[in-house]
């Protein structure tokens, strides 16, 4: 045997280990989605994952091995208990990842950007090198199986059908004297609404935990939740974005509605918005990126007068991206957005144009899609209606032909 | 002027500076709580907060602005276009960070263990130097205000009225031939008493996400999620741990039912752990410890001869801690736990003794105390009973004295 060639196989030998990369995750099922889609295990506490070509490992609390054992076929589940661990140890998160990297003889991981820094340090002073990658770790999670599209689905139509729990209530309500939205002889206000829809949501299994009902100058603010009464010719901006309580995952669905006749911008406004969205969905299907879709939808505005300041005052027109992509996380891969990327069939995405003017108030409409081979399909259709019944205090003549 | 007078002026001027140390926090709502309570600002998206000595700064997305400043009235509110950030570093909330340390001349941050980690390797490599904390940053969350101690009351009324309902309708439901649970001419499943659960809860403005009704066998396991059929003389272990859509604050409230006559372990399993939480109860006081208070709930469930067995294989017994602390986190200080430290006025505990053993089942009972000055009170009290209606198809003559 030549000198050297030892040391060649062993260099080699290193190679392999070095490119067989490791990838390390901890956290539960809302600070670390990824455990969940890799797994199929939904975390209650904290837990470990790491994963080494094919091979999956969990690290989960003794109390949840047997759930964790039923619901991940694919991984092997250990416990602290089965990595030894005892005391103290037991109870660290960080022991349990240097127990298990030190009995695979693993001394590199990539973790994601939101791997808790704590647990980083303590394994780089145990001689552990921790790279945080730059890209996603499973980007596969942006484009969705068939079952992942039932799963949206079923938080959509579950959306849907809060919706128009909602829209009815608006339109069979009386209105008061002073233009107050009344059901039942009690003022209606926005958290009636969103209790309304919550109810909704809880029979379908589904649960919403941050409802916007947003009326009048109060939707400016694209982000405000909404409170108080509801009054005729305000537009109301509603936005369910559901969760399914059996799957995980979620559903996206906004709607504006007026009870009784809108004011002229809040009717242009809403106009601008429909042909905002139609110019975006017009323009989905594979190969597109997220970014043309984004500057149709910005064109589209400008074209119609609607101008966007986003200065360090003033903050008004269309401040948001188009859509987002909708799975285990309500915001996540691909983005209709500045920069986004090219659209691939099975992508799950929201087209959301809207418009906020503080002094007129807000107009968005927002449905999710999945991109399929040839274009795009509702998972769920809805209406869209800007008027909700006739007001009588207002006059209603406008509304002929 | 002696020489050195300067310098040692330089050097005392940078040790202030040093000392002066500067709390960094990036996240949401959910993955950053200590954000929401140094600030009153509940963040849907990812935003950085700053304090340094009594001054404090939020930067947060732009559409988040007008809703910052009104709910954090003690901070200074940035957004990235304040910090004259623009294009792709605008998107990125490491970029935030860099230039709001910049602009305040910090060159060294303090940050909690879940920190994350990309955030913190970005700041390192600009110079930044990075220390987590080992202690918690806002310690005195422990501690809760009256107004907070009414908010969890709140959450914790809405889960004893949920409570009240379930078991209602369990003691009310018929029992068919084979032992199911009948309502309405439908088989009770698990599934129908938690979605009748979060009705409950939602018409309260709270709400659940992981509810627990776990019938028979599958109780053994704590965190069985529990599914299918209810069964007459089966013990139930029913969990609700609901969250205050209106103040972020949680309740905790657990009780095991059986419909009919529950089996002789069962009975003597909730004698076991009525009796531990009596135990742990009367101790409760400030200037206890939680490991003083666990260690009695031990004693008291050994001196019955229920054992606990947490190796490698089982898992059986009194297997996880007494309680915890609840505030805008349903975990969180101080633990009646191993290691548990003392009790201080102001606390808010859960009291939540459990026996689990696989084939016979599960029983915990658990409230959500404070600890007074003097000893400790119910933050909303709930009626402690196992059996619920008699069962005609079991046995009921052994219910006689």
């Amino acid at each position: 045997m030549k000198p050297g060639t030892a040391s060649r196989k062993r260099i080699k030998h290193l190679a392999t280990a070095m490119n067989r990369e490791v990838t390390l995750l901890v956290g539960d099922s809302s600070s670390c989605v990824d455990i969940e889609y890799a797994t199929g295990f939904r975390p209650v506490d904290a837990v470990v994952f790491i994963k080494r070509a094919r091979e999956k490992i969990l690290v989960v609390p003794i109390m949840e091995a047997g759930r964790a054992a039923a619901e991940a076929p694919s991984c092997v589940v250990e416990t602290p208990a089965t990595l030894n661990l005892s005391g103290e140890r037991r109870r660290r998160l960080s022991e349990w990842v240097l127990a298990l990297l030190k009995r695979e003889k693993i001394s590199r991981v990539t973790v994601p950007p939101t791997f808790p820094h704590g647990v980083a340090v303590r394994l780089q002073q145990s001689g552990v090198k921790v790279r945080v990658s730059a890209e996603p770790l499973f980007p596969e999670r942006a484009v969705k199986r068939p079952t992942e599209i039932e799963n949206i689905r079923g938080a959509q139509q579950a959306a849907v059908i809060a919706m128009r729990v909602a829209m009815r209530r608006i339109a069979e309500a009386e209105v008061d004297a002073s233009g107050c939205l009344v059901w039942k002889k009690h003022r209606l206000t926005a958290d009636d609404i969103r209790r309304l829809i919550n109810k909704t949501l809880v029979e379908h299994d589904c649960f919403a935990r941050d409802i916007i009902v947003a009326p009048g100058l109060q939707a400016a603010d694209p982000h405000a939740r909404g409170e108080g009464p509801l009054r005729a010719g305000e537009a109301i901006v509603i936005d369910i974005f559901p969760q399914s309580l059996e799957t995980g995952y979620w559903g996206d669905l906004t709607r504006t509605v007026v009870k009784g006749v809108p004011s002229a911008p809040v009717r242009a406004m809403y106009q601008a918005v429909r042909a905002a969205q139609e110019a975006a969905l017009a323009l989905l299907r594979p190969g597109v990126s997220g970014d043309t879709v984004h500057q149709a939808v910005e064109r589209e505005f400008d074209r119609r007068g609607f101008r966007t300041d986003r200065g360090k005052s003033a903050n008004a027109g269309f401040i948001h991206s188009t859509g987002h992509g909708v799975g285990l996380a309500i915001h996540e891969a691909p983005s209709l957005g500045p920069g986004g990327g090219r659209l691939r069939a099975g992508n799950v995405v929201t087209v959301e144009p809207g418009l906020y003017y503080p002094g007129i108030g807000g107009v968005r409409i927002e449905d999710t899609v999945v991109i399929t081979q040839k274009g795009w399909s509702y998972l769920a259709p809805c209406e869209k209606r800007l008027e909700l019944g006739a007001c009588p205090l207002l006059p209603t003549v406008l509304r002929k032909p």
